[in-house]
C-alpha cells in the first residue's frame, strides 16, 4: 500500500530534482504533485490504462524526452564502476520519486542491481506479484563512428539512413511525429524499457488508474558484458525475488514492425578446434601431396558434420528436442510472414533446409562456423601447408537441450572421425603417436527457455499486452538471439516471458543506435497496460 | 679458342681489379697470370678435374671467400634496379676476366641477362654445347631478423642454430672444416652457383685442364621475382641459346645430405575460390540454421575434392599423366629413405595415402589449400555468420598435366556441386537468382618437366656428376617445387638437368641464409668436371 502520505513527500522531492532540468518538466512535476489528489477518485467510467497513457505521453512528450535525455546522458558501460553506479542511482531515485520502494543491491565486483517495489492498490492486486527486468548498462560507444555524441540524446525528424535531420525535442503537447528518432547509446537496448516504466507509472497516477499488481524491479547492470553475476544476485536475495512471472524487457520488436511477446530464447554453447598437420609451415610444392593438410582435414570434419540440406550429422543432435506444444502452433499462426523479406534483404536465393519457415529452424539446435582460419588467402596466400586449421563454433539449443551434453556429442563425433582430442597444443609425443589430433576447447553456455503459453498467469499478460497492442501482437514462441533466462527458471522457479519495446531496425550494439519514437510510446502504453488496474 | 694474348690480358686486368681486395688474393692472380704458360703444358698423367678441383680449393679457400664476399656485398633484389646491374656487371667483368666472351643481355623492363660464351678447347669439345643457367637475383631480406648484415657475408664455426660463432676468412692453404657456414643474402640462392662457375674455370686453368664442351652461361636477375621476362629473353635472342642440354644450376642438394642430380620439377597452377552467404554478417542466434553459412559451405566444397586417404576427387585430375619412365624406376632405387626421418622432424604420425612414399607423391599432381578464411577465430569470433568463404588453392602438376586443363576441371569439379561461377563479387540480382555463388579467380601457371633420363648427353653429365660427387650421388626424378624450366623445354626445345649444390638446410628465402663450406667446395668440384675434359 503506498500512503497519500509517502506520496506527498515523494512529489516534494520530485520536484525539487526537477528543477535543475528547466522548462518543459513542469507539466510532469505538476501532474504528481497533484496524484494523491486523484487516487482517490478512480470512476469505472474512466479511460482503461493504454488510452490514458497515449493521451498522457501526448500530453507530456517534451518532458518525457528532456527525463530520458538525463538518463542517457550517463555514460553506461559496465566496467565503468563509476558512472555504471551513478546509473543505478539515478534510476533509483527516479523510481522512489514514483513511490517505488527502491535500494540498490549488491554483490561485490559487479554493477548494482536497481530492485524496487510497488506494491498493487486495486483490490485483489495482491494476488498476484510481476516481475520487471530490464538492464541499464550498455554496449562499448566508438565515438568517431557516431553521428553525434552518444550521451547528447539527439531528435531527428527520421531515420538517418532515410534522411532523418536533427530537431529540437517537441514541446509537451506539441505535435509529434512517431517516426521521430531518438539517438543515443542504450536509448534502445535498454534504457527505453526503463523510461517506459517511468513514464508508464506517471500515466497511471495522472490518470488515477490503481496498480494492478504487486511489481518487483530487478534492474541488471551488466548484461552487455555477460550477466555474470546475474545467478549471484539470485542466490544472494531470493526472498526479495520471489514473483509469479518475469517480464523480460528487453530485445526489439517484430522484423515486420509489429508488437511482440516472446515466450522463449535459444540457449547457446560452442566449441573452438583446430587440427594439426605438420609442426611447421611447409613448402607446398616440396611437401604438398604428401604431408597432411589441416585446411582440408578440418573442411572434411566440418562437412562430415552436417549434410548439404542444413541437417546436422552429429548422433543424437536432435535427440532430446522439446515437442512443440499446441499452444506454440497456434501462436505461430499470429505471426507475419518475413521469410521471402528477409532473403530479399540478405540477397539469399534460399535458405537451408529448402526453405523451411524460419520459426521452425529457430526450434532446433544449430550448428554454426563463426568462423576458419588457416594460413592466408589472396594477396597474402603463401606456396605452403598450414600447420594448423582453427575453426569457432556455435551450437544454439532447442528447449530440451543440455549445453554439456551437445558438446560431449560432437566431441564423440570428432571422435568418431578418427581424431585424438587434447586440450592445449599438442606435444611432439602426441603428435608422433596419433594420426589425426583436434584441440577441443569447449565453450560455457546455457539452455534454451521456452515459457508455456497457455499458464494462466501468462494468459493474463497476453490480455494486458493485446489491450495496449490490439490484434497486431504477435506471439512468437522464441527469439533467435539467446539470453540467459534459464536462470530465472531455473534459481527462482519462475516463468519468463519477453515483453519487446524498441524498433527492430535500432541499430542496437551499434553506432547510432535509436530509438524510434512511436516505439517509446508504444513502451509507455504497454507498461501501463502490464502494470495499472484496468 | 682462347689465345694466349687474351689470356694474358685478362690477368692484367684481374690483377688490376683485385688489388682492391687485398691480401689472400695473391695466389689466384699468379695462377691466372701463369695460366698462358700451362694451358700447353697438358699432361694424361696430371690430375683429373674433380681432384684438381678440391686440391686448388684447398690452396685457394680465403682467396675465393673474398672474392665471393665481394659479390655477396652487392644487393640483389631484382627490382632494386641499380644494384641488381651492379651485380650483373660485376658477375659479367669477372667471367670476362676468365676468358668468357661475356656481355648483358637486355629486355626492357627487366634486369639483364649475363650472357657468356666459353668455347672448347679440348679435342672434340665442339661437339658438345653446355647450356648453364643460374640466377643472380635474391628474395627481399627482412634486416631485423638477420644475426648480421645480410651484405657482410660473415663466416661461422658452425650453423647458429647449432652454435655456431663467427671467426676470420682462414687464410689460402690453412686447414678448413666443411661444416664452417658463410651467412648472406644468395649465398646459397644463388650466387653459389655462379661462384663455383667462376672458381671452377679458375680450378681448372690452374691445373692445365682444358675445356671440354662449348658453354653458354645464361645468368638471370629476376627468377625470385617469378622470371617474369625470362621468356622474352628467349625469344629476342634464340640463335646465342642453342645448346644440347641445359644445366640449370639452382636447388639444394638431397635432404639426407648427398649429392643428387634432378631431372624435373613439378608444374604448378591455382586458383581462389569465395563463396557467398547472405550480404552482411548475420547474428548465429538470430539466424544460425536458417541463412547458409559460407564456412560450411567451403568444407563442403573442399571436401568433396579430396578424400581421407590424400585421393583428389575431381573427375579427370589424374588423367594425363605420364607414365613414369624405367630409368625413373631405376634412378628411385638411388634415393636414401628419408620418408620416416622427415615424419618425425615435422611431427606427422602418417602422411597422405598410408605413408605412400614421397618420390610417388611427387610424380602425381597435387591439391593443396594454401590458405582458408572465414569470420574469426578464438578471442576474435563473435556470434555471427560469416557473409564469405575464402580459400587459396594451388595444384602442383605432374608431368603431362596442362596448366589450364587442370583449373577447367577444378572449375567444372565446382559447377558440379550447384555452384553458379562468377570472376568478380557476385551482384544482387545475382545472389537472388542461385543457390550458390563461387567467386573462381584462376591464377597463372605452367607445366611441370621431366627430362629422360637415358638421353646420351644426360648420361654423360651423369657420369660427369658422378665422377665429382662419387657413388653416393642421387639421380631424383622429380623435385617437389616448381620452376618455369618448361620454357626450356618450349621455347628452346632442349632438355634440362637441374644441378643442386648447396647444403639443404640453408635457409633459402628466409633470415641467415647460409652456404655450407663443402658445399662450395662441391661446386666447384662439380664445375670443374662438367666443364673439363678430363
Amino acid at each position: 500500500m503506498i500512503s497519500t502520505r509517502r506520496i506527498t513527500m515523494e512529489a516534494t522531492r520530485f520536484r525539487v530534482t526537477f528543477e535543475r532540468m528547466g522548462i518543459g518538466v513542469v507539466a510532469i512535476a505538476a501532474t504528481i504533485i497533484g496524484l494523491g489528489g486523484v487516487v482517490d477518485a478512480f470512476s469505472q467510467t474512466a479511460p482503461k490504462a493504454p488510452d490514458a497513457a497515449k493521451s498522457f505521453f501526448a500530453a507530456n512528450v517534451g518532458s518525457i524526452l528532456e527525463e530520458y535525455a538525463e538518463l542517457l546522458a550517463i555514460p553506461n558501460r559496465a566496467s565503468d564502476d563509476k558512472n555504471i553506479r551513478r546509473n543505478a542511482e539515478w534510476i533509483r531515485d527516479a523510481l522512489d520519486r514514483r513511490g517505488v520502494r527502491a535500494e540498490l543491491l549488491e554483490v561485490a565486483g559487479a554493477p548494482p542491481i536497481v530492485y524496487g517495489v510497488l506494491e498493487a492498490t486495486s483490490p485483489g492486486g495482491h494476488d498476484r506479484t510481476i516481475g520487471v527486468y530490464a538492464h541499464y548498462d550498455g554496449q562499448p560507444v566508438v565515438l568517431e563512428k557516431w553521428k553525434q555524441s552518444p550521451w547528447e540524446a539527439t531528435l531527428y525528424t527520421r531515420a538517418l539512413e532515410a534522411g532523418g535531420q536533427p530537431r529540437p525535442f517537441p514541446k509537451d503537447g506539441e505535435p509529434f511525429d512517431r517516426e521521430w528518432r531518438l539517438y543515443a547509446r542504450s536509448v534502445s537496448d535498454d534504457k527505453a524499457s526503463v523510461m517506459s516504466f517511468l513514464a508508464g507509472i506517471d500515466a497511471l497516477r495522472e490518470a488515477g488508474i490503481q496498480i494492478g499488481s504487486n511489481l518487483v524491479f530487478f534492474l541488471e547492470g551488466e548484461e552487455e558484458a555477460g550477466s555474470r553475476h546475474l545467478g549471484d544476485f539470485m542466490d544472494r536475495y531470493p526472498e526479495k525475488l520471489d514473483v509469479d512471472v518475469w517480464l523480460i524487457f528487453d530485445g526489439p520488436t517484430h522484423q515486420s514492425g509489429r508488437p511482440q511477446l516472446v515466450f522463449g530464447v535459444r540457449g547457446v554453447t560452442g566449441l573452438d578446434i583446430t587440427v594439426y598437420g605438420a609442426n611447421r609451415y611447409l613448402h607446398s610444392g616440396h611437401y604438398g601431396n604428401w604431408a597432411p593438410n589441416p585446411a582440408m582435414m578440418m573442411s572434411q570434419l566440418l562437412a562430415s558434420m552436417k549434410d548439404e540440406t542444413g541437417r546436422v550429422t552429429i548422433e543424437g543432435f536432435y535427440d532430446n528436442v522439446a515437442p512443440v506444444e499446441p499452444a506454440v502452433v497456434e501462436a505461430a499462426k499470429t505471426i507475419p510472414p518475413i521469410d521471402d523479406q528477409l532473403r530479399e534483404t540478405f540477397g539469399l536465393a534460399t535458405t537451408e533446409a529448402n526453405n523451411a519457415p524460419y520459426l521452425d529452424r529457430m526450434m532446433l539446435p544449430s550448428l554454426n562456423v563463426r568462423g576458419f582460419e588457416s594460413g592466408a588467402v589472396g594477396a597474402r596466400a603463401r606456396n605452403v601447408i598450414p600447420p594448423t586449421a582453427s575453426v569457432s563454433i556455435d551450437i544454439r539449443l532447442a528447449k530440451g537441450n543440455d549445453p554439456d551434453r551437445m558438446k560431449e556429442i560432437t566431441e564423440a563425433h570428432i571422435v568418431k572421425q578418427g581424431y585424438y582430442i587434447v586440450r592445449d597444443e599438442p606435444t611432439q609425443a602426441e603428435r608422433l603417436a596419433h594420426e589425426r589430433i583436434a584441440r577441443v576447447n569447449p565453450r560455457g553456455g546455457y539452455r534454451a527457455v521456452r515459457t508455456a503459453m497457455d499458464l494462466p498467469v501468462v494468459g493474463w499478460i497476453q490480455e494486458r499486452a493485446r489491450a495496449a497492442a490490439g490484434d497486431e501482437l504477435v506471439l512468437m514462441p522464441t527469439m533467435g538471439g539467446s539470453l540467459p533466462l534459464y536462470l530465472f527458471e531455473e534459481k527462482l522457479g519462475r516463468p519468463v516471458v519477453i515483453v519487446p519495446v524498441v524498433n527492430y531496425d535500432n541499430n542496437q550494439h551499434a553506432p547510432n543506435e535509436n530509438l524510434r519514437l512511436g516505439n517509446l510510446e508504444y513502451g509507455v502504453v504497454l507498461v501501463a497496460s502490464l502494470f495499472g488496474a484496468r
